[in-house]
């Protein structure tokens, strides 16, 4: 992928908030679904503190796209693939910097605080993949502490199919789920609220091409089915899912919701941020031929920055800042590359359809500091973290509140916002 | 459940085929999306050989059902719950049994073998559950031939999400899928098509109307969200599976293809059926109260006839009848009944959506004649079975056809059929 004049960290927007620093400079230009109190959902792209109203903008866009992008959903507008996005991206740039465009466009900015955001594509399957080793690593220590990771792990990017009835705009509620959970020394199973509720920080992928069943996607052309990218919650109640996972896998642990940042950013948006796929440790095998292509060696990883942060009911009451319960990166965290995770889930000629979803899995980094759950921090429960307000936390007690973010940075590029993802815990009905 | 005039066995209908006999008497009347050659994909019903075009037939219907009823998919039709569902059958049973309608009606039947069948629904979600406790046994004792069942097989309906974009209606070839397969003996696994390529029969489950995020279904109001059965297979590569599935389970061993027979046939129709849960073997717990009441254990039962038959290119040729894989019946091969895995699916608050498909999991029988699939029937591939064309086979080959039929049957009530599943092996692309 080239950088062209999008990604000019020179270009300027005349709209306020969209300087650099800003989550939306004018060289993100993310797309998304809102609407206003009492209005039809539609697309918008965030500059700034506003969103572009794109229904009211048609007439400065490309009449072939203005059906698209009057949908209360993206998946049309995501099955163009590159080419149109590309396009649609040069377009709002030159818009949204020449102030000879201001007074006619100025008009259909409204403030991103005024707006709800919806998710932006009517989601047909849901995959969530497991390719943070740290976390696989720190995981599988919990029950196999001589041999953490299995021996598929380093050939397999592994994943497993999610629910996509239950995924969510960040700001949806977290409801206690109910289940069945086995202490390890109770004879038998109760239903009853968790009590080891939990979050994931993870990074979510948007198939923007699909395929035809039974057509894999090579490693290299990977990249023209990826429309972009959004953070997302993978909520898992840990006593759920202790005692269901054997031997089909997660199940209500994980659809009871799952909650992503409502802006797809494009691939082309993160263009400068791509590095090489970190080295595989010595010993590691090589990927099979179909998982590996030069340019995803030299460009599959994604310098992204992540935080969680969590705020108790007191920590709110008692104006605390938020706690940090992690800081690290996407790159070193991930064994396997998007394009790797595409390439894999259609190796069988499973179909990926416009508007499909894709987890990479928990992000964890190689250190206390950059781990993405709080099975990880807590140490499975044992080890709970203390607060500036006084209390403990092992896992997540109804009116905590989780906050996902990710942001861009380098040398000599404007940096790029992932967004918000958020969820407050809500007690069991 | 009660009995109604639909269930009447001496009803009779003017239809021709729709004789007693016949998978579609008057007594069923499930409902399909069909097309013609080059027509529109639109709602239709089975009666004997032929189709009731329910779009040409909106004159007969009550005004508020037209719009759902001209749809290409029944989601919205299914999301009127068993109401409407059970008005229309009756409405329907009337018209085709009294030959006063026969002249205005008899124009729009078509002949089953003129049209080709689709996907009833837009599948949200497709959850494949695992509740053959036969199966779960025959496939566990090959790995732990000492403990087949785990802890939790008798607590906990197992359940894990399956792939909603590839699920078909019968008839759409088996691409042989390729994957990762790593035989025990080898260092390292290779990339190529399945070599233990296998079928599972199993029935599919038609949600109709759906429950809200957060609000579990329960045990007594299971069936108002149930509108039908199906045949489903759950096509399956058993070398990468293998693999694959540890941790999180099975992934593209799956999710190349699932294929379901067309019709949904009502749980209305299905009623005479019904049969007390199989007692639970001595010394078994106890459903949780939250999966338990009287109603279920009464009648929670489906007396469903089973049969697979396979054909190869061969046996073709030499116009060889097909061979039967097996016979056997749903009530005594699940352990769980289909209230059960409704409530269970829901009860973390997941939201279940009008259209969503639930496979049960492989159904086989406690007895050699009764296995759901050729990893049982094999032995894991150590003992091929033999065909009438001197073939041997301990997986499917190319060519090789399959076909799941599915009726019930019993003493005072008209014979019910399911119709076909049936899917044939093409080579790997």
């Amino acid at each position: 992928m080239t950088l062209d004049q999008t990604h000019d960290p020179k270009l300027a927007s005349w709209v306020e908030g969209a300087e650099p620093g800003s989550d939306f400079p004018i060289q993100s230009l993310p797309i998304g679904i809102f609407s206003e109190a009492k209005g039809l959902r539609r697309p918008g792209v965030a500059i700034g503190d506003y969103i572009l109203d794109l229904t009211a903008s048609a007439d400065l866009l490309d009449e072939e796209w203005r059906e698209d992008l009057s949908q209360p959903i993206l998946n049309a507008w995501l099955s163009r693939g590159p080419e149109a996005h590309r396009a649609l991206r040069q377009r709002l740039s030159e818009i949204l910097s020449d102030e000879r465009y201001r007074d006619d466009v100025e008009i259909n900015l409204i403030g991103q605080s005024e707006v709800r955001m919806h998710l932006p594509c009517l989601i047909g399957d849901y995959t969530d993949f497991y390719v943070g080793i740290h976390h696989a690593t720190n995981v599988g220590k919990q029950f196999r502490p001589d041999n953490p990771l299995l021996p598929n792990y380093k050939y397999v990017p592994i994943g497993y199919h999610g629910r996509a009835s239950s995924v969510r705009a960040s700001g949806e509620p977290v409801v206690r789920p109910r289940g069945q959970r086995k202490p390890p020394e109770a004879d038998a199973p109760e239903y009853g609220p968790s009590r080891r509720l939990d979050y994931e920080l993870e990074l979510g992928i948007w198939i923007g091409r699909g395929n035809d069943l039974g057509q894999p996607i090579p490693i290299g052309e990977a990249g023209q089915h990826i429309a972009g990218y959004c953070l997302l919650n993978d909520w898992s109640a840990r006593d759920l899912q202790a005692w269901e996972y054997q031997p089909l896998g997660p199940f209500l642990a994980k659809n009871f919701l799952t909650s992503i940042s409502p802006w797809i950013v494009s691939a082309d948006a993160l263009a400068p941020f791509r590095t090489p796929m970190p080295p595989r440790p010595e010993g590691d095998p090589d990927p099979l031929p179909y998982l590996s292509n030069d340019a995803d060696r030299q460009s599959g990883g994604l310098s992204i920055q992540l935080e969680v942060t969590l705020s108790t009911e007191k920590m709110r009451q008692q104006r605390q800042a938020p706690h940090v319960l992690s800081r690290g990166r996407a790159d070193s965290a991930m064994y396997w590359s998007a394009a790797q995770i595409v390439t894999h889930h259609s190796s069988n000629g499973c179909n990926l359809q416009p508007g499909d979803l894709i987890g990479t899995g928990t992000l964890s980094n190689d250190s206390d500091q950059g781990l993405g759950s709080l099975l990880e921090i807590s140490r499975g429960g044992k080890q709970p973290i203390e607060l500036q307000s006084g209390e403990k936390r092992s896992f997540l007690e109804d009116g905590d509140e989780v906050t996902l973010r990710a942001w861009c940075e380098r040398e000599g590029a404007v940096r790029i916002g992932l967004g918000e993802c958020v969820g407050r815990v809500v007690s069991a009905y």
